[in-house]
């Protein structure tokens, strides 16, 4: 069975296995990219290939967005030969990028004025459940549109949470960052102190991990840490873009947010140490040099 | 069958339910306690008494030690009718309770000097593990002490952990309290910001559970702060002196710990604002407070 006809705009590391996985589920593809490869890529794979986000706007009612920041969602949406240039009405854009939830409220008011809807529906889990399929979705937008949209979601994601009205997924992913950035932190000042005690880590790890203190970022990152293993997985530099928009929209609502701000220069430091392309399980580099600690590496 | 006497020092929230799961388990208890109505209760479950830690030692080969703090330790084990007054060698010292390792060294060079062996073997899991036995206990020691009182601490504990050498236990629950502090701390702050930002908490927890932002704390903490539940549970005056113990343990040894100095200035700020009897997980009125979210209570 051949599905509705969907625009896909943006082709990078996460938007070009989500863009396959439409195509397997049965979806007829319209692709946008500003580069040649990966358009060419979804091409061979059945899509057909846009001249620019208007051009997508003008084939398909349903138009995915997956780019790197607010700033290219802006400019995909409202810039020249972006989709509100296209003559339609009626049209939805789902924006799945991660981005400030500040702009996909300006993003809505903007394409509501055209006529056209605007959710947030940013995922997590990265690269690897970008290809099976099973990241989780955040979504902010109204009932209707939710049910509309909801098993073309799910096509990409296992986990599909409507949290709230436009601009509440991006508010939630936000929180979500927060929070694994934080929880890094504190295994990585935790771990840190127990290594220069002298303590084994992996006893300390044992120890703890069944009770309070345990966390899927401890699971996730300890054994790499053990192995010294920093390979991304999620990049400082793109943690860090996160922190910035979580930030923003907590100053701009009147959030302090002091923990934040301690690892966004802690992130900052780790950028600044040439380390910008390492897992963010890589906080805990920042605490060793400070604390002098040798580690085998 | 009965077991080998032993000693028990102090019988407060955690050391009487510990006490009697040795009772339980066969063991005949020698206990001491300056509080009389605690001394009394173990009496009547059929503990022998004792007028002083030194009487303690002298009637009992093993001494368990269950005291608020490193200066308690210090008093029962070097100060006038102590432990180390005892006319006694070949005895051992298991002090249960959550001190700075440091103090943990110091008794062990103490004991030491006097042909007593000294372990540290901390818990945590709070009164309703100590009451079912089901304790996490982190132990100091050398492996032939271990070997000889593992099966005594797992009539109080599910998990006995060998850390390493003596104050290993103590640098592991320091550790796992970082850990702990810093979470809550975590979640406090994104789940603030989502509050503010007009996003129901409960979506966003639903929403994020079973990814890299999911832990125990999330687990345990969230629905008591969406109840508005802060009954204790763990003090904010207890996990203030767990995290002194770990500031002065880090700087001792050299290692920064500026997470660790931000979240001990945020549970002094409740403490001074009444709350340091409340339940740590009150840490996310410190930000409700910061910025002023209204939450019905």
């Amino acid at each position: 069975m051949m599905l509705k006809k969907i625009g896909f705009i943006g082709l990078g590391i996460m938007g070009k296995p989500m863009a396959k996985n439409l195509i397997k589920a049965g979806y007829s593809l319209v692709v946008y990219d500003i580069f040649d490869a990966a358009v060419e890529e979804l091409n061979a794979a059945g899509a057909e290939t846009a001249s620019s986000p208007k051009d997508v706007a003008e084939k398909c009612e349903t138009i995915i967005t997956m780019l790197p920041n607010g700033p290219q969602v802006k400019e995909v949406v409202t810039g020249a030969g972006g989709i509100l240039e296209a003559s339609v009405i009626g049209r939805i854009v789902i924006d799945m990028s991660s981005i400030s939830p500040i702009v996909s409220k300006e993003m809505y008011d903007e394409c509501k004025k055209k006529g056209i809807r605007f959710m947030d529906a940013p995922v997590s889990g990265g690269e690897p459940k970008a290809k099976d399929g099973t990241l989780a979705i955040m979504v902010g937008c109204d009932e209707d549109d939710f049910e509309q949209n909801v098993s073309l979601l799910k096509c990409m994601g296992s986990s599909v949470v409507r949290t709230g009205e436009i601009g509440s997924g991006n508010v939630t992913k936000l929180a979500n960052q927060i929070i694994v950035a934080l929880n890094i932190a504190a295994v990585s000042e935790a771990f840190t102190l127990a290594t220069k005690a002298g303590v084994d880590p992996q006893c300390v790890f044992d120890a703890i991990k069944g009770g309070l203190a345990g966390s899927t970022v401890m699971n996730a990152k300890i054994p790499m840490i053990l192995e010294r293993n920093f390979n991304p997985g999620f990049k400082i530099d793109l943690h860090i873009k996160d922190l910035a928009n979580a930030l923003d929209t907590a100053h701009s609502i009147g959030v302090p947010v002091p923990l934040t701000s301690v690892i966004m220069e802690i992130m900052q430091a780790l950028r600044v140490d040439g380390k910008g392309q390492n897992d963010h399980g890589s906080v805990v580099q920042f605490y060793e040099k400070l604390a002098q600690v040798e580690v085998k590496s």
